[in-house]
């Protein structure tokens, strides 16, 4: 375990604010990008969080982000709409997107918005809690630049595209799902790394398409559950991509170098609980659903069950209390990448 | 491997529309029926076939199921529709709801038809295929009667409940993904039973919550990926159960008996792709991705890739040709319930 220094909530937040703002990006986009990156270390969820911010920055050195993005909603019918997110970075195209829906769905009962072309969305589990908070239900999905494998053969094939559902509950926390297509997430894999620890079996394949349990050698995830991972991710570009006439895998497998650059699309729909039934009820039917798993016997005493964002959303507690613990190489990291821009550091960092 | 009957499926969709129109139902929803059930044995999906008969009148016996069932359409808001199903058969219910998304989804972009109170669904992908019929994109899910693990407990939590997503192609057939949550189906688990081979290592456990390779033994089928499959179960009952206000898994778990007993919900969405791009282009873009995905280089060059549907398209195209096979124990039993019911077996079986 490397060492970490555990940062509050509010100087990490001033601090990722002040660094978009540095690198271009509107006061407005930087709050956002600070919301959606913080969320994540939030709930525990460190691989999407601030540890983000470098590649970034890098994305807006080379071009492929857009710091002044020109986002265009074009809603198309009662239920439906289209961000084009002008290669902004995924928190601000994303959060847009799903206000988008959540407004929409008031009057058409649910809303599909897609997200034509951005980069990094985060967790997409941001957004789906996002819509939760206005009493929503809502369902997210990301496609992007191929990197996990698929049954039969030992190349990167699709992306590990993640499925989030968000359901709102009464006592207790957000029912949400946040799940990658893939066994283990790329970030997942660093950590075993840091940690000197093998890969569980059939995790993984090296770069040469061979199963390996070495995560200095793991470059290509395997699909969780086999076909029906790699299903997933398929149909996901075939709907958060192709819907969008933005296609990934199809420009990425062309032999063409600007098919791999990087870039995702993504579906956020939300799903007015008060177009089917009252809000309360439905809060205390979700209620009594978690009751019901919760109260099943657990196979380990000293284990009880969890529910989807259960840990999450404790683990937000607890950090928003005590603060965000982060390695001490990261701090060194954004404390330079600060530096840099000439951003003061703010203090608690 | 039992010994099998090829029958033609002309005389087995007669067959099947006959026992249900003598079991009660109008011929329309018997036809209905038969298409359904009959698609499912086409495309390989025995699991869901004609085997599924006995269990149906049995149903309609014990009045679970509603041969004459008064279906209602409630429309709620442009995008938004609730067909309750009156314990109708889950073919004629959803064939209902997903016509009714179609419909809706020409004029919204996008339709969420919840569907309350049916009973065994058949084959989810027949209703999200039938949408790609019309040049629509598609998605369904089913909450049925838990009969699944859960991570932390030995006891049946949360359904098998599937998850389906149909998008149209142009030369390719429909990319048709059709999935339970679970590791393995209960069908997969009678059928290795049937040819006295064990299960795969964590497929499934005994009824007493123990993991087990004996089919025999084999009562609860694990989810797939772990905390994956149960989390999307879980959140499909939210989705289908919660919003139209009639739980399943909180019931089961009550100590109730009658919440024990057989019922299921779905959400059809229809996704109407017209409103995003052209058709043609769409249709060109899933089959540029199909062909990527298969020029892939194979790990055994005698073994091709496929993408969701493909196997069952083909097989669909063979047994439409040649005749379904069927073991023969089947073939008798229906001949037998056709007796009983007064039906005239049909030439060719």
């Amino acid at each position: 375990m490397p060492s970490r220094i555990t940062v509050p909530e509010k100087a990490l937040r001033t601090l990722v604010s002040d660094i978009f703002a540095a690198a271009g990006t509107s006061r407005e986009h930087a709050d956002t990008v600070a919301d959606v990156l913080v969320w994540a270390n939030l709930r525990g969820v460190d691989s999407h969080g601030v540890s983000r911010i470098p590649r970034y920055l890098e994305l807006f050195g080379n071009g492929q982000a857009n710091a002044r993005p020109q986002i265009t909603v074009d809603q198309r019918r009662s239920a439906v709409a289209i961000v084009d997110a002008d290669a902004a970075p995924g928190p601000v195209a994303l959060t847009r997107a799903v206000d988008e829906a959540v407004s929409m769905a008031r009057s058409a009962g649910v809303a599909w918005v897609s997200v034509r072309g951005t980069v990094h969305t985060g967790a997409i589990g941001y957004y789906t809690e996002r819509a939760a908070q206005y009493g929503m239900a809502a369902l997210g999905i990301v496609a992007g630049v191929p990197n996990m494998a698929y049954p039969g053969t030992g190349a990167a094939a699709v992306a590990t595209s993640p499925l989030s559902v968000a359901v709102p509950a009464g006592r207790h926390p957000t029912v949400l799902l946040d799940m990658a297509t893939a066994v283990i997430a790329l970030g997942r894999i660093a950590q075993y790394k840091a940690s000197g620890q093998p890969l569980p079996d059939g995790a993984a394949l090296a770069a040469d398409g061979t199963p390996t349990t070495d995560p200095a050698l793991a470059k290509i995830p395997m699909p969780a559950a086999g076909a029906k991972g790699a299903g997933m991710s398929l149909v996901f570009e075939l709907l958060a991509s192709g819907l969008t006439a933005n296609p990934i895998v199809s420009g990425y497998h062309s032999g063409d170098p600007a098919g791999r650059r990087h870039r995702q699309n993504a579906v956020l729909m939300a799903i007015d609980i008060a177009a089917f039934t009252p809000v309360e009820d439905f809060r205390s039917l979700v209620d009594a659903t978690v009751d019901a798993v919760k109260s099943l016997p657990p196979t380990d005493p000293a284990a009880p069950l969890l529910v989807p964002g259960e840990r999450g959303a404790r683990t937000h507690d607890e950090r928003s209390s005590n603060g965000i613990p982060l390695p001490a190489g990261l701090v060194s990291k954004l404390r330079e990448q600060a530096e840099a821009l000439g951003v003061a550091v703010p203090e608690g960092l």
